[in-house]
Parts: structure tokens; sequence; C-alpha cells
């Protein structure tokens, strides 16, 4: 499919990781293909709240999809889910669990809070800039995202 | 990303879909791409609720993936999405909105009701088994599905 300018390059990402190489592979991957220029990193859980929640009660524009790992510091990814997917503004956006958690125990909490999808890190650095590719081109380009 | 030999060949797909044409599409594609051997059609909104539910209930292995159609006869789309994601055996499974609708009610209602994902059908021939390509991809080949 030729997806070159398909995009909805106004597209608003948040990227909710701590490790600065995943951070830095994670933009690397979707400068190289020119998803969107818009990404806002969150460092930990509770930071990705305050930045979600105060788009949200404010009716600014929320974010339209947001990239979620499970192990952070001061809250974890799992109550972030909860959170966001209990709350009936935010609810309806796209929460992609991006993990190199391996414990079903994870996997089994993201689909119960409504996870719409949940990937493992590759370790392989190739890898994983392939697999952030495809996550941008299926929820960026294939996926209708909701209303705002 | 060399897809070849990589799919999940066991898995179970559900096929929700009343138009001829869209099934033979789709299952083109997904026999093109070697997704799997193990898709069901389900023709009608109540013939795909009594195959999730019977199978749930019965302990049978659960469909992987659902492909869903809106607007079916007998019981609509909104109506088998809300049906599956209100019951807690059945709510995991990835519920795909596969769909020619332009109604932004159909939209706000999928999400709102838990879709994981919601795709416009292309009209061009083409594009459509690009499209269900794609949602083999990432859902078959990078998505980490539920528990059994």
């Amino acid at each position: 499919m030729d997806v070159n300018n398909l995009f909805r390059k106004n597209s608003i990402i948040l990227l909710v990781e701590d490790n600065p190489d995943d951070v830095e592979l994670t933009l690397r991957a979707f400068r190289k293909y020119n998803f969107t220029n818009d990404i806002i990193v969150a460092n930990d859980g509770e930071e990705a709240l305050e930045i979600i929640f105060e788009r949200a009660n404010n009716k600014k524009l929320k974010p339209d999809l947001i990239l979620l790992d499970i192990s952070l510091p001061k809250v974890n990814g799992i109550e972030v889910l909860r959170q966001i997917k209990t709350n009936d503004i935010t609810k309806t956006i796209p929460v992609i669990i991006l993990t190199s958690s391996n414990e079903e125990k994870d996997l089994v909490e993201s689909y119960n809070y409504g996870a719409n999808s949940y990937i493992r890190k590759p370790v392989d650095f190739k890898m994983f800039i392939d697999v952030v590719k495809e996550i941008g081109l299926y929820w960026l380009l294939l996926n209708n995202p909701p209303v705002k």
C-alpha cells in the first residue's frame, strides 16, 4: 500500500515510557516514517495521567493514540490504563500496551481493563523499529480514530 | 518484516458479514497471505452471537479475532459488540469493526461499547484486499492475543 502523504499529520501521540533508549527508538521510527509531528512523551504514569486529564478536562485536543508501557515509575501502566478506560471522556482513545513484560498477569489485566491492543517489545533494535512502524501504520492510517 | 511462517496458524477468526462479495474478498485475502486455516463465517448478528456464546459457555476455543460488520440482518453489529464486551468471558476477544458505514453515530457507539478498532471498508476491490491483509498482519502477527 502506498502510504506516502496519507497520514493524518496532525495526529497527537502520547508515548508513556521511562526507558530513554525505547523513547529514542520510538521517536526515530515515527520520524523515519513521517507519521506525525506531534508526539508527547511522559516518563512516568503520574505525568501521563496529568497530561491526559488536563487535556480532557479543559476540552483541549486529546491524544489520538496512546502507547503505554506497563512497568513505570510512580503510577504503573495498568493503573494508567484503568483510569483512562473508566472515564467517559477518555475511554475511547486507543491505548496500545507496548511492554517488555512476559507475565501473563499483565496480558490478562490489560485486556480486562480494555486495552485496545497488547504488543511485546522486541529485544532486537531493528525489530523494535519495525514494530513501531507497523503500530503507526495500523493506528494512524488504517484505523478510524474516535471523534475528538 | 519477513512474516512467512510466523503466523499462529491455528488462530480462529470469526467473520461476521452478510454481503457475499465481502465474505469472498476477505477469505481470499486470508488464504492469499496464509493467515489461518480456521475462519468461521456468520451471515447475521444472531448467528454470530450463537457461535460466540455456544463456544464460551461450553469452554470451547473462543475466536482469537472477530471481524464485525455493523449493518447486519436480525441483530445489528453494535448489539453484537455490546453483548461481547459486557460478558466477562468474551470481552477480551479483539473485535475489529469492518464496515461501509460513514455515519458518525456508528463510529462513536463502536468505541463507546469497546470495539478494539474501527475500519472503513474501501470501495475499491484491491484496496479491500490490502486492508484485510493489514488487519491480519497486525492482529495475528503483531498483537499478543488474550489468553484463551
